[in-house]
């Protein structure tokens, strides 16, 4: 049963052989072909263009057809109305899957968007092809080597997205890899004239590669075969969905975007108790669930201990923490007088909100001393440090060395320490301490420790993070 | 009136003479001394430290009464307990107005605090001196020379801050400066003993400097007079009020920064509907709402056309701004046929939000040819250009190039057109790209458009500027 369930799209994630139809011959432009070699991807490729004979240093073929052996996935980069044609001549070669990356179908709001749409799908109903899009920009799977970002990394990771967006897709992919998270598979599937997101969520709930799912999705057309396979999803793994679409005008936007027929906000508040997938309403908020899934492990509960300078950025991000169903209770006595000891002069700021000393260095130094203290108080669940970097950091030439070193401080405390733990790292503009912010940000994310743009991101997300019943 | 509302908080914001009552000697130490030298104070400073005779160049004074001329301003840079002997030789030196650093008051929690706190007050009650804080920042005031902040603009502006939390009006500083956007006084005045945000409102709703107030407030202890005060701001300028503390814990948290009793959310409610004042919940938001007022003018009603590649990216973009309160409606049929006619390959991306064609240059052209059509657009009052440089600004050595190119055409584009204008510019975290766009930022923003770091911020910010009666 779950070989039968996970056969029909594994060639798509890791085809042996990629026709790109319509291959780019301008070797200016980035087209199919140069962003497969360039990703790495080992199978064969054959670009498919009549005019000439090579492309990058493969033989060209006039036709699809022409292509010495079976074909998996060929991708069609064809204007809207020549697609039909490509795709016949696809379904003749026997091509498992066909990710048409053009647009100009039902999205289109013409009727001949509407008529191509349909004549693609009718020309592979009751073929052995399948149909990727129209109007999606198809398959990231960094361990085949398929990818459809420039940019995107080569590294691997637990991540899947299910994305009617190519755009959405690609931002939380860069997002992601931002803080050193990595994806198994993603596919931006547009339209949905053929393959849609049941599909890929049947196979991603068995796929052992993938321990996340993230879904944006405008339309859901079998609304039963969505919730089943979310389900089957959830049995093994958390799903977060981002819904688009939902308000009036974001529906019309939808509706040419992707030809989608967006549901109400009831609706999907629905879907969410019935199912336990997370909801999401934007590809930031996405990437901030994803980072709180995968980083802010076993807690057991929503009480915040926060830690950083300033009296008044404690009080907003108390207020924030609340404001997002998290609560920020006082530390129990024990752990003030504890507290206490370590800073006989820190007065009030001792409570939660607690103040480490000015400077990095005091962030260092209470990081050290200061979190086993509060890792033992039976009030908190979770540790939020706030690094206010943008006031705090200092500006002098040392700005990156001491949050360097306030860095590898915090995660030796990590180390240590069993309560979860998430920091928010806030640095304004000013390009300096972007950078240096940029450097701690790696060296903490790459010790898995969970870190937020802000306070605001940082509780949105642990609100969201189930509870480990203890 | 007028003038003997002004004149008493003359000297605070200009004084011709601060002494630094427990001036550090530690050459190595960033103290007030050196902050006001470095940053250009022009006015006499009289250092007072018993245990030298010169700091920084300057004759150091055993006692405030050795200084050799009236002071105007005395800065109290002495532990608490210290406080009230300190505060008793300036008063008797005819102090104008004394900046408690200290904390260790009322905030404190303890009854020692408190006691030091009531003691201050007494012995200022019925003198000549006025007290800001304790526990505070005191003032920064670049016209004057006066700052707390080591790393704050120079430059001036027409901003004013009325803060009790130095660190969120140091953020709200700093925030400004990266879109350059400057300010004509911020007030740090913690605990408030004695001079309360009533008096700093009284003087800046008459202060010809100042066209934009935002006010960090944890308490309010003479309501009818915070009200009164924010009426007469209001009748001539517009009022930010970022209230902190109104959650359970919030509440608690502002009890021990600045022993403030705050509000509840239902009084600040009917608080901001009696006013008209602009409610904020974070100084980010703050922040943003203050660009929002001095970039984005002449707003004629709420109706947004969006603008930027990324179509699920506009999805979502509309669905922020419909959530946010605003509306993304269809152009009109004019405007979908003109912008048909330069963009006719663009299928579906024309009727709001729109696509530009790919890339920076895409956007560049679209910038000069399109914006024209859509300023006409008789159902849209204001553009938002949403530019995703995280994905779409490319990544090789041209980006920041190519960005420079696109943000000139933009603001070329902006001096042409009739309807307001903000810019979303989200950048992700990598280093070259986030550099490229601070680059593309502050062309924009010192070209007057409005540039917010998300679609969110950009909706809120747009959401709270008012509507301009046409």
């Amino acid at each position: 049963m779950p070989a039968d369930k996970i056969k029909p799209l594994e060639r798509m994630f890791y085809p042996a052989s990629v026709a790109v139809v319509g291959a780019s011959s301008s070797a200016a432009e980035t087209g199919w072909v140069k962003r497969l070699l360039d990703f790495g991807y080992k199978g064969k490729i054959y670009p498919v263009n009549p005019k000439v004979r090579e492309i990058r240093g493969l033989t060209a073929y006039a036709n699809i057809s022409d292509a010495p052996d079976p074909v998996d996935y060929a991708i069609l980069n064809v204007p809207a109305r020549a697609a039909p044609q490509a795709l016949r001549d696809c379904v003749a070669k026997g091509v498992k899957f066909v990710h048409c990356y053009s647009a100009g179908f039902g999205e289109d709001g013409s009727e001949e968007g509407k008529r191509l749409e349909s004549e693609i799908v009718r020309i592979i109903t009751g073929t052995g092809t399948r149909l990727l899009g129209p109007n999606c920009m198809g398959i990231y799977c960094p361990e085949s080597g398929m990818t459809f970002g420039d940019d995107f990394p080569k590294a691997e990771g637990r991540i899947a997205v299910v994305s009617q967006s190519g755009a959405e897709a690609s931002r939380l992919v860069l997002l992601c890899r931002d803080v050193n998270l990595f994806f198994s598979k993603v596919i931006s599937y547009g339209n949905a004239a053929d393959l849609d997101a049941p599909d890929f969520l049947e196979y991603l709930a068995m796929d052992k590669k993938t321990g996340i799912i993230a879904v944006y999705v405008e339309g859901v057309k079998d609304a039963p075969a969505f919730m089943s396979a979310v389900r089957k999803c959830r049995a093994k793994k958390p799903v977060i969905i981002l819904r688009a679409g939902t308000t009036e005008n974001g529906a019309r936007a939808a509706l040419y975007h992707t030809a989608s027929v967006t549901r109400s906000e009831e609706t999907w508040d629905t879907f969410f108790k019935q199912t336990g997938a997370i909801p999401a309403l934007t590809t930031d908020e996405t990437a901030d669930i994803v980072q709180g899934l995968s980083r802010i492990r076993k807690m057991n509960g929503r009480r915040v201990a926060i830690v950083g300078r300033g009296g008044g950025i404690g009080v907003v991000a108390t207020d924030i923490c609340e404001r997002a169903g998290l609560k920020v209770p006082p530390f129990s006595k024990e752990t003030q007088a504890k507290l206490h000891e370590i800073r006989p002069d820190a007065g009030a700021g001792l409570r939660n909100p607690v103040e480490p000393k000015l400077g990095m260095e005091g962030a260092t130094e209470f990081y050290l001393r200061g979190l086993p203290i509060i890792d033992m108080d039976t009030e908190t669940d979770i540790i939020l440090i706030q690094m206010a970097v943008d006031i705090y950091g200092g500006s002098g030439a040392d700005l990156k060395q001491t949050l360097t070193e306030s860095a590898y401080a915090l995660c030796a405390a990590s180390d240590s320490i069993r309560k979860p733990l998430a920091v928010a790292l806030f640095t304004g503009g000013r390009a300096e301490t972007v950078l240096a912010a940029a450097a701690a940000r790696d060296i903490l994310t790459k010790a898995g420790i969970a870190v937020f743009p802000a306070v605001e991101s940082a509780a949105r997300a642990i609100s969201k993070i189930p509870i480990t019943k203890s």
